[in-house]
């Protein structure tokens, strides 16, 4: 398939884009090529496509359920719960109608943890956007759920089909749903097999406070008593570290992955370093965490609610500008992902959008950037392509009725 | 004009509203009469319409044009040498974009401050949305400035055309730029007149300082002083008060309006005592400030952000709650502007709007209010009906290619 991007403002200046074979083949200002199909983009940007660095889309079902409590009634009270309720069905139909939310909103890949992953891997599949998932791992310390886990985890990564698009990490929940052992298990797996581990880490203070009483050393330093810094390791949070375990992150180059939203939502507390991040070149991502606990998953939003966020908390309006937030949400950092490219170039993967300049929230434009950061959000997005398919022009995207109707469907049932 | 709405979700129940002359006049299941105008809102769920308490609007002109600077360098170096370029018509544009914005976010009033008011008000009236507007005051100490300023005013008052949809305010711009007696002839004046004051209100740190240095007494002692507090008082801001200040504000019964996203954007420092301020039951409006400090005037981003700020600073997800914060930015604490209303019942003003029930980030449905507050977002909006008149339905609204066309060619002349 071979597509033809026609008169685009790139960088400021009108280009047309051929894509081939899901890589950007050629960028120039006039191109005449005969392709399976052209898009007239007269009067639209084009930009790179958003990067979800964290999510949970089976719980978009789950959106408004529960909101404004304390975490641990929240959790235990309501969410959980709710999730013991959610069938595979649900699963898939939350995850379709996630991915429908990223696509409408202009992100065209999500690194996901939940239940049941093979549902949400066929939904992604199905919704045509990028994505990375795995068997979701806990124990909660009991042995016997250590050994089921381990034989579910072993047939998973034997068995999934696993493409570039879609590709294939080990979801190790945290530190206080996993033992000691079974850390040091995924840890050896993930090594033996080249796979990414995907953990929640320090989101909370209490999660340290219980790790040095239980283990004795906070939580990146059991990390890497268990072999698992010594992985491919995306760690979502990271809001409570000491320099040490920043140097740590360093030292064996871990993704980390900023939650705003869903942080502020839910209070942990603290703030994620990001300056201290910045200053050791740690690799960063953007996410949105869940429905649960953000309710929306348009990137863009969550990208202006960063830069909000570390101004306020350092009380300093040059922390985390406009370009620099841009480009780690759209992946500039995120090369733990081959599949992705973060830039509009001849040989990128072709993970891109088009944003129409008649929306009132990017005029006028001084500033395009500034712009996008700061006034637009998701439905400035006109067209979306990923992996140089066309998931979304003028708005319309296909199943968009099927997806909502289902979910509503499987919601009354369920709760 | 009268409007009937047929089959709209009001409250979980399918309702029509009937509308007449600028007010709600029947609500039921079945209105059978015979109207000007009707509009199938089958599918869709009626809400009162946002109010916007404090913004700039002929600012939106300057959307992007500089950002991620400290407070001083950004007014000294950018904002205020590009406004001293704004001509009247560049307000005017650029209030008609404001009023576009708003109207495609769903909301239907404004209270304005900025120079030249006419234009604004002229503006606000063309787009059909209401507002408050009058005269920017400000003296920077100079008498000969504050003679200018006191027989400009005058005439304003006396030769302004108000109606009760776009009334008079006298935009008192604050104590820094206001000398003592110019704050005390504004305070007769609106006494006299009765005309609502608009003032900025202990934004910075640094503002309470210099007001204890020069005056001997804080910012909200020195307005009682002044006698502005013995007046129909809107403060915008409000961040850095002491308790002895929120009695005097709550005594004098003044409304206070907040800016979250400017005030983060900017990097103010401090957090509006929401709390506090709740306690003493004083009246609160959410303001978007204006697109300099925002970048743009979608109400729904401003409650949602309003409520992870104070979750996050509070480090408690109970405080403002989806509702709370859904009924401010609606004006339930509006009662100092009576053209508003902020229920959908019978003998209310008739500003409403319509919400596809088939937009992602309104389904499920578990909860309308927290969809609305934490999922939602401007373009959630189908259709704006302020005093009565359809301004928008589909989301098309006249005009829309002209004032767009207008803004950029005012920007790129002027800038």
């Amino acid at each position: 398939m071979s597509l033809l991007i026609k008169n685009a403002v790139l960088n400021d200046i009108k280009s047309d884009v051929l894509i081939s074979k899901g890589f950007i083949t050629n960028i120039e200002q006039n191109i005449d090529n005969s392709t399976d199909r052209t898009i007239n983009a007269e009067g639209k940007i084009i930009i790179p496509s958003l990067k979800n660095g964290h999510s949970h889309s089976g719980m978009t079902i789950l959106r408004g359920y529960a909101d404004d409590m304390k975490l641990m009634p929240w959790l235990q009270e309501k969410i959980w719960p709710a999730e013991a309720k959610l069938t595979p069905e649900a699963i898939y139909w939350g995850t379709r109608l996630a991915s429908l939310e990223m696509i409408k909103s202009g992100t065209t890949f999500c690194n996901d943890m939940y239940f049941n992953f093979e549902m949400s891997q066929k939904a992604y599949i199905d919704s045509g956007i990028k994505s990375a998932s795995g068997p979701a791992l806990f124990d909660f310390f009991d042995p016997i759920k250590a050994e089921e886990m381990k034989s579910n985890c072993n047939y998973a990564v034997e068995n999934i089909n696993v493409s570039q698009n879609n590709s294939l990490t080990l979801a190790a929940h945290s530190i206080y749903t996993l033992s000691k052992e079974s850390l040091q298990w995924i840890a050896h797996l993930a090594k033996s097999k080249n796979i990414p581990v995907h953990i929640h880490l320090s989101e909370t203070g209490n999660e340290v406070n219980e790790c040095i009483s239980k283990y004795g050393v906070r939580p990146v330093e059991l990390l890497k008593k268990t072999g698992l810094l010594d992985t491919h390791l995306i760690a979502a949070h990271t809001i409570w570290l000491d320099d040490h375990e920043i140097d740590l992150l360093a030292e064996y180059n871990v993704t980390v992955v900023h939650n705003p939203v869903s942080n502020m939502k839910i209070s942990t507390g603290g703030v994620f370093p990001y300056q201290k991040l910045k200053e050791k070149n740690i690799k960063m991502m953007l996410g949105t965490d869940s429905c649960a606990s953000n309710n929306n998953l348009d990137m863009f939003e969550d990208m202006k609610i960063a830069a909000l966020l570390h101004k306020f908390h350092n009380n300093d309006p040059e922390i985390m500008k406009a370009e620099e937030i841009f480009d780690i949400a759209t992946g500039t950092e995120a090369s733990i992902f081959p599949q992705l490219s973060s830039k509009i170039e001849v040989g990128a993967h072709a993970d891109c959008i088009l944003l129409d300049q008649n929306t009132p929230a990017l005029v006028p434009s001084h500033n395009i950037t500034s712009n996008l950061v700061y006034s637009a959000n998701g439905s400035c997005v006109d067209t979306v392509i990923c992996n140089g398919e066309v998931l979304m022009e003028n708005r319309k995207i296909k199943d968009e009725e099927e997806i909502l109707n289902q979910v509503r469907s499987i919601s009354n049932k369920l709760f």
